[in-house]
């Protein structure tokens, strides 16, 4: 008899919502959070590798769907994510993603999971990474403006990576605040909850934005910023969404992800297009340079890029090989003789008669 | 007690190979061309409407992965590929493919599947499609030329679709013909195996060329191709790869799926660039002539197109409603309150602990 059960190539492992929970929990939220960030910077370090295709968007009136393909030319990665900021009202994620790892040699996929939980996981580190440059060498206490999915895991990379000791939250909506001070409660912090964004930022070296509004909002203004301290801005990240005021970009030195892209979707699209900006890959290679002073305005305009989703898949990968934490997909077509798709068909039909 | 179940908008309708081909046999493989003929044709028929996005490549020295996605402004669909020569050799298939259906209303996934078979069927639902508006009306006889993973699909298409009698298989591989024909037997058709190129075309009205190459190869040389025939042009299907000899291009009036793509990838990318062809969704339409006389050669230049994926995917998710065809996939996180993404994660460390 013809064997019916699809060869190990054709299986694709999959992790599930349930098996990320799963493996963040066996790994610990904070190592998950420090081996993320070193992925990262891994492969920050070699960036000049990365084919850094622009992501491929698909508008619609309410929201818009994005593949952020990549490759170092051994694997090939992409994310599939989708912006709906209307969905929050209708009781859904604004954002869903998951992704996909191919080998380049054969085509064929490695991995599929779910990115929606690895998505919060990897910004959060690839932020606590880029401070760990950038933030000032004391720093110990952040300000978390914007209360919302993103809020604790930025918290926890910080703690985990920069050593953050006390962190000051702050949301228009005070039970976004609720939630993520309970959330907090008990890992080692301490949570001080905050009625204004000026009370939020006192005593702060460390400004984190990470609000919802697809709108030019000032979330920080110009006289909020005082010098030293180190601007974490993840919540601008796509055309039309801002949330500092312009006058904090003049005074303050901007590192990016990827120019081209940042200039669209970042705060810097308020800028002129020949803003000075550094790339932050070249500070971590010892290009540029990160941090110069201690009056020094540093800001990280954080939009997300491939290459973090690329460093996310290898990372998830590495870590399910001979773990329960995934299962395999029968997703692959996978006859004996690669000419014979219609007779593997043929034989499967005998096998379970309709 | 939180409620760890997914709800039903995280979860993602799966279809394997497997259930792929249960459906494909449940349906009855001529039912499901005849069925995705259809399909593709009522979106050849709204063209105008689609998002024509260029499909994304990743190169490599040994092969391609690609993206192509579309949307009709209510679904957006994607289909993942590669095309890897080198890996018949290696005992894996050249193309691997899945694909995945999302609501652009909400950004979330409808359907994850399986293409490689898929595509298979889509391919050969077109060229039968387009063959029914092209092909003489008395046609009866098809040369195979290429007998590979495609060509008992190409041959069941036009037997179900425009009432193709006879086949004539020929390969430069003997043992694909064999194959060929040993899979066709008892389907309903006259198959006839022939040794030369010449002795396939022999009374045959449809000349389906189907090869693997990577090369500009001539399949068909300018002489062997008489007046009246239909030419279904499946092989040349990307940059360097072509079948047909230039000279047979000048004689024929050439219809496309969508031109800036052909013209890269088809067999036209032999021609200059002006050279004169017609848009097939223009011929469905009426807008455009398609067989003018008993003389004129016509030839379907077909490289595939990412509409024609939509229209499977579409068909599939209809198909599977109900039905045992496909698993559910927990794939997208989905928190009670989409604020807090943190709050799920942790109350699932809670029901499963480490």
């Amino acid at each position: 008899m013809t064997n019916l059960n699809p060869s190990a190539k054709a299986m694709v492992p999959f992790v599930s919502v349930d098996n990320m929970m799963r493996l963040i929990h066996h790994t610990g939220v904070e190592n998950m959070l420090r081996d993320l960030a070193a992925y990262v910077e891994e492969d920050f370090r070699r960036w000049e590798l990365f084919d850094k295709t622009p992501r491929v968007a698909s508008h619609s009136d309410v929201g818009v769907i994005e593949l952020m393909p990549t490759s170092d030319g051994e694997a090939y990665g992409f994310k599939y994510v989708n912006g709906h900021p209307k969905n929050t009202s209708e009781g859904l994620q604004t954002v869903t993603a998951f992704g996909l790892l191919a080998d380049v040699y054969t085509g064929y996929p490695v991995l599929l999971t779910e990115m929606t939980m690895l998505t919060a996981l990897r910004t959060a580190a690839t932020s606590a990474m880029v401070a760990k440059y950038l933030a000032p060498k004391d720093a110990h206490t952040m300000a978390m403006i914007g209360n919302g999915a993103q809020s604790e895991f930025q918290t926890l990379a910080m703690k985990a990576i920069c050593g953050l000791k006390s962190v000051r939250l702050y949301d228009q909506d005070p039970k976004a605040t609720e939630k993520c001070a309970r959330n907090l409660a008990g890992c080692g912090l301490e949570v001080v909850k905050c009625k204004t964004p000026e009370e939020a930022i006192e005593g702060a070296q460390i400004l984190t934005t990470c609000t919802a509004d697809k709108q030019y909002a000032t979330i920080l203004s110009d006289n909020m910023v005082g010098p030293g301290v180190h601007i974490n801005a993840i919540g601008g990240d796509c055309p039309g969404k801002t949330e500092l005021a312009a006058g904090i970009l003049s005074r303050s030195d901007v590192f990016v992800e990827f120019p081209p892209q940042t200039r669209i979707e970042g705060e810097i699209q308020q800028m002129p297009e020949d803003f000075e900006v550094t790339e932050m890959w070249q500070v971590i290679t010892g290009q540029k340079q990160g941090r110069r002073d201690d009056r020094q305005i540093t800001l990280f305009d954080s939009v997300g890029f491939a290459i973090e989703d690329f460093s996310a898949l290898r990372y998830i990968r590495d870590q399910i090989k001979g773990s329960e934490f995934f299962i395999e997909l029968d997703m692959l077509a996978d006859p004996d003789d690669p000419r014979d798709l219609f007779g593997m068909l043929q034989r499967a039909g005998t096998a379970h008669p309709a």
